[in-house]
């Protein structure tokens, strides 16, 4: 398989991004080609630091870089020569299979939009972020790529997301909640009520309402919501995690007797802290273009950058988009020959 | 002052609720007269067990109640003799200041709208969560009151959430900030960037967008949001708390070494948890309308509702509605004198 990689965004740039790649070839051997795309200078020295020179790894000049105060769609159509837009433009042209960006979320998105187009029976793409439970991981889509989404698109984001949950993480029933106030059917928003009613009508394992305090409990592997609420849920969760170990951190080194406790206990910690550690999550997948899209977090590691290869690699192997095809297309059918009215439209 | 208490909403009850309120009439002496409102024989029933007989508690008798499954605004037309209704009544009636509910909270909201309405300038009520970070709390305005909101209704959030901040909670100059994706100003939902520009024009210690990765760090006092959005982060920022403190009792027991780790270190634990435990905050306070009404969380425990119960005194004690109303016709003044033709509307 064939992976372009965005060499220029996110947070730390090139350092970061080159040794995560670096990284990746040297576990994954079935990467069979690298596109590292950005400027050519940088990505060459950062290499040279690595001492590698893999032959799976092609450089793919760009000179321009989307920042991060552009404004997503403006900066696809203005910055042609930008390292994401490349990097889409590889996948378009059949050179990869997939793209992985840790740069400007929504400038991914709308590159892959524009130049990929969604998948057959999809309006919008949606961001599938993976979040973890005691025993499990669980899905939320959408976790920020359509901040006004409408009732066909959460849908379409619960078939997606139940496809991805299935297909790459390796549930059977993957169970579908969806967000809102309260549990009870009545409950939620104008919005949410119609997507009840929609949902309901699938052959989902779809479980009901659910609200953020069931999040962590195991309740369901696919959490559907739109992109704004999604975006502020992931980084609530992320936020909230950092903070309880900061605090926690000043907790335990306030008396000697404590400082003990804490080394004793040290690997429980960190434990912990893997649990909560987006790193080794890696990426989300932008379900619903017709391409792999793996958006990783803005301030990436090394180990980051090496997982989000690595589920942009598990996409691939695992036809996450023929199984979204086939998914929605025999949604369409069902509802179809359940309502005859609607087929005729 | 006068408080009155919904003694039968909350998934507990009765008995933590009057649990509670024996707790508050212990500490709070200048509590006046505290109106439990409910069944009585039950309300008896439990006063009888804590040996209670404090005279300034009044029952105050109510047939029906509420349930978790009941729609809010038909719940208050059609059950005229409910807990939550009766105990709004005595603030109607100017015969309490405060009510405290721990039940249905879009019944809570609903009583209180159409029994006491809004205040003098503003639409829609908001409900203020307190969250902590390590050294400060915050107020997230709102936390779930209306799921509707527009812009105008997130500008008075804003409004009123630094009045409770500065009169009930003490910060000299709270900063307010937007919830949004990305802290760049261009992003954003058409309502996030129209508020955005509203706040801009205040007097407000506005400090522009805010994500939630960014909320435990201390950057704003007053956080603003849609009432679904703030339900979600409220509920979000509960479970993960809950999740990780399970996650990490999990790992502190799994060998004695990490056993008597935890032993020295338990203080630590205590602190934090102490630190993310809603008990300690007791209620949120519903912004806007024409008397004092605090929401308690539905699992309130008694430590709960005895800190409901203060915030209720303290909202009465430092004047929360006339500073609310003076700060919005202040802002209306501004304006007005700013915007010569909207005075003319």
């Amino acid at each position: 398989m064939k992976i372009a990689l965005d060499a220029m965004g996110g947070d730390f740039g090139p350092p970061n991004l080159v040794a995560g790649a670096v990284m990746a070839l040297r576990e994954y051997r079935h990467i069979k080609k690298l596109f590292l795309v950005g400027d050519t200078k940088q990505i060459e020295a950062e290499l040279k630091k690595h001492k590698c020179n893999d032959r799976r790894i092609a450089i793919v000049h760009a000179t321009q870089v989307v920042d991060m105060s552009d404004r997503a769609w403006s900066a696809v159509r203005r910055k042609k020569d930008s390292s994401v837009s490349r990097a889409v433009d590889l996948v378009k042209h059949g050179e990869a299979d997939a793209i992985v960006s840790a740069g400007h979320t929504g400038a991914a998105v709308a590159a892959s939009m524009i130049k990929l187009r969604t998948l057959e029976g999809v309006d919008r793409p949606g961001i599938a972020a993976v979040l973890p439970t005691q025993f499990n991981v669980f899905v939320l889509v959408d976790a920020g790529a359509n901040i006004d989404a409408r009732p066909e698109h959460l849908l379409q984001y619960a078939i997606m997301g139940s496809v991805y949950s299935r297909h790459v993480l390796g549930y059977k029933r993957p169970r579908v909640g969806l967000i809102s106030l309260g549990e009870e059917d009545v409950k939620g928003t104008e919005k949410t009520k119609e997507v009840f009613k929609m949902l309901k009508k699938t052959s989902l394992n779809f479980r009901g309402n659910i609200e953020g305090r069931h999040l962590f409990e195991d309740p369901v592997e696919v959490v559907v919501c739109d992109g704004f609420v999604g975006n502020v849920i992931l980084k609530t969760c992320e936020s909230i995690a950092v903070a309880i170990f900061k605090w926690l951190k000043a907790e335990l080194t306030r008396s000697t007797r404590r400082k003990a406790g804490a080394f004793l206990a040290k690997h429980a910690f960190l434990a912990i802290k893997d649990k909560t550690n987006y790193e080794y999550y890696g990426g989300s997948p932008l379900l619903g273009v017709n391409g792999i899209c793996i958006i990783a977090h803005g301030a990436s590691t090394p180990l980051a950058i090496k997982n989000a290869l690595r589920v942009a690699a598990e996409s691939i192997e695992h036809q996450l988009n023929p199984h979204i095809v086939e998914e929605i297309r025999r949604y369409h059918e069902t509802t179809a020959s359940l309502e005859p009215a609607a087929a005729l439209r």
